[in-house]
């Protein structure tokens, strides 16, 4: 039976890039040696650094003064990174579920947290909005996309003090303005690679302000400044990485993504809205193109489980939600083809017939 | 032409290891979905993890009160995860090159380090011994294995005090008492697993000591709590670490891989001595048997780049020595078949019949 896996991620991969992979673990870029097995410290490892830097830059239109960097460890790691090189006073952090929670539990560690704004009265259900940004915070940070509650900020927005973000679930899914943001970083193993990479864009000045004496591992320009490779690096899901970038160029490059997701999104989410048995917890506005969450229409909440097993019995793999939000979220990411979600859309609306 | 890889990490595999990770990337353990984007949060990925803790149990003869655990970042990260879990007084650290010099810069920022003894004297070239060992150490830190210059301890430690060993280049490579030491770790990328994963063993009573206040993913004990999925673990290297574990089983487990880590490594060492234009410059009782240094013989310093582009020609790959220490280095961990070692043996045979 086919699969169609909408994993909250890892995440799906394009057939030539999972081809790629395969091909590489006997023979890396033509050297005759495994990817595995290759040294880092090599003129064609670092050709894969290089690219994988320079196609990120092309794709997201990354201005001159920022570096871009790859490292182990996992976004979980960079929300105490973070607040360790750049907490030195205030910073305001917007809390729109489980990773911004996270996030600022780490960050207490290392300074004074304002929390300015808070989604949690309505379950994380929506993005707020419209809260005033203190001038003398040291950074204001927000998790772009929520994939537990299904939030997305769909505007990047305008900040008085440096901007960072946690990008791990929509990094490369639509067009972003990058010159309004000072860090942007992500676990990679949404849209890009397999678990086991985290990548950061850095606006170059944010390096200037790091004062705390810190690890070697937990010091940001240390990354910048090794080009990536300060210990041996996460060798395989860099390269998977690079294979990742090379698609989405040839696929027409980010907007091309865009559009595809956008259709994907918009598709499901209007099944959704059309189908009797279902509905959107999410505010329309905020709705995210990555994570698609739906549960049962009231009076209907009896059918959860028996959705569940019909939707797994068609091949649907991975869309229980996460316990903390329950019903059904399928994630869409950027490799996830149109096939896939009119398989769900078509498994909805037979469910609709057998239970309407 | 045929390579001969003798790269000081990442290093080789087992061909049945390689055909296993690349046949996964289609269909990870029967599931039809890649391991590349296949969730942690499954039956399926744990019993990778359940299996490739009681493979390492099993393989090592680790005691029921040590639990295992694998984590992302690499040994660096250990560096100050450890002194930041377990260093509230004095740690003592016995100084044997670049990793435990790093591991002593790192110690330093939570707490006093007392260096008991350093090879620094002569280089590197040897392991000290008969150092005291104060009962009032939080703990004693050795390198087990140093991969850049060629030096091995061959005996366990009887230590008073917890006995830390960084073993990432020789893990699985010799029977080890396991009972002597608080903990083992290592980057799993030399003997085991792709880069990108780190290994784990420790002594539950050392999680009891952990009294500062740390980020989630610097808390030891968050690790083995949450069975190595604390957050999106790296899933291939993984996946691939258990599959060497399978192997060494298959090959009839540490003893039969003893066996032939010393073949190999007396075939080389006697090529070195017995060559008249090479020479080890390690001691001969702390000869690593893993990372095998030798240099060009008193007088013969000037073939050293001869040899190397004659090395190269011959299919050698990664043996020119560490840039610290020089020369030639071959490093011949557990995948390393005998024939990569008889062919450099060939090669050294051959030059010498050319320059002698």
């Amino acid at each position: 039976m086919k699969k169609y896996n909408f994993n909250a991620g890892p995440s799906l991969f394009p057939d030539s890039v999972l081809e790629a992979a395969a091909k590489a673990i006997f023979d890396f870029d033509g050297t005759g040696l495994s990817v595995l097995s290759y040294s880092h410290r090599t003129p064609e490892f670092e050709a894969v650094v290089e690219e994988s830097k320079s196609l990120f830059k092309e794709l997201l239109n990354i201005p001159d003064n920022y570096s871009i960097y790859f490292v182990g460890g996992g976004a979980t790691t960079q929300f105490f990174h973070i607040p360790a090189n750049f907490l030195y006073g205030k910073a305001g952090y917007i809390n729109t579920g489980v990773w911004t929670k996270k996030a600022i539990k780490e960050a207490k560690l290392y300074g004074t947290v304002e929390v300015l704004a808070s989604s949690e009265d309505r379950g994380f259900r929506y993005i707020p909005k419209g809260f005033e940004i203190p001038a003398d915070l040291d950074y204001l940070y927000i998790c772009a996309n929520n994939t537990i509650f299904g939030t997305e900020y769909k505007v990047d927005l305008d900040s008085p003090v440096p901007l960072i973000a946690d990008m791990s679930s929509n990094i490369l899914s639509r067009p972003i303005d990058v010159s309004k943001y000072a860090m942007i970083y992500g676990g990679a193993q949404k849209n890009l690679a397999p678990a086991g990479v985290t990548f950061a864009i850095i606006r170059n000045d944010m390096l200037d302000k790091i004062e705390r004496e810190l690890p070697m591992m937990m010091n940001i320009k240390n990354h910048v400044d090794n080009n990536s490779m300060l210990n041996t690096p996460p060798i395989f899901p860099i390269f998977v990485l690079r294979e990742s970038l090379r698609w989405i160029k040839a696929q027409g490059g980010v907007e091309e993504i865009h559009r595809r997701n956008e259709e994907k999104a918009q598709m499901l989410y209007a099944e959704i809205d059309r189908n009797s048995l279902f509905r959107a917890p999410v505010d329309e506005a905020d709705r995210s193109s990555m994570n698609i969450c739906f549960v049962m229409a009231e009076g209907k909440e009896s059918l959860e489980s028996k959705f569940l097993e019909f939707a797994i019995s068609k091949g649907m793999v991975g869309i229980k939600g996460h316990r903390l939000s329950g019903g059904f979220r399928a994630s869409c990411y950027n490799a996830c083809p149109k096939e896939n979600v009119e398989a769900l859309v078509a498994c909805m609306q037979e469910f609709e017939k057998m239970y309407k």
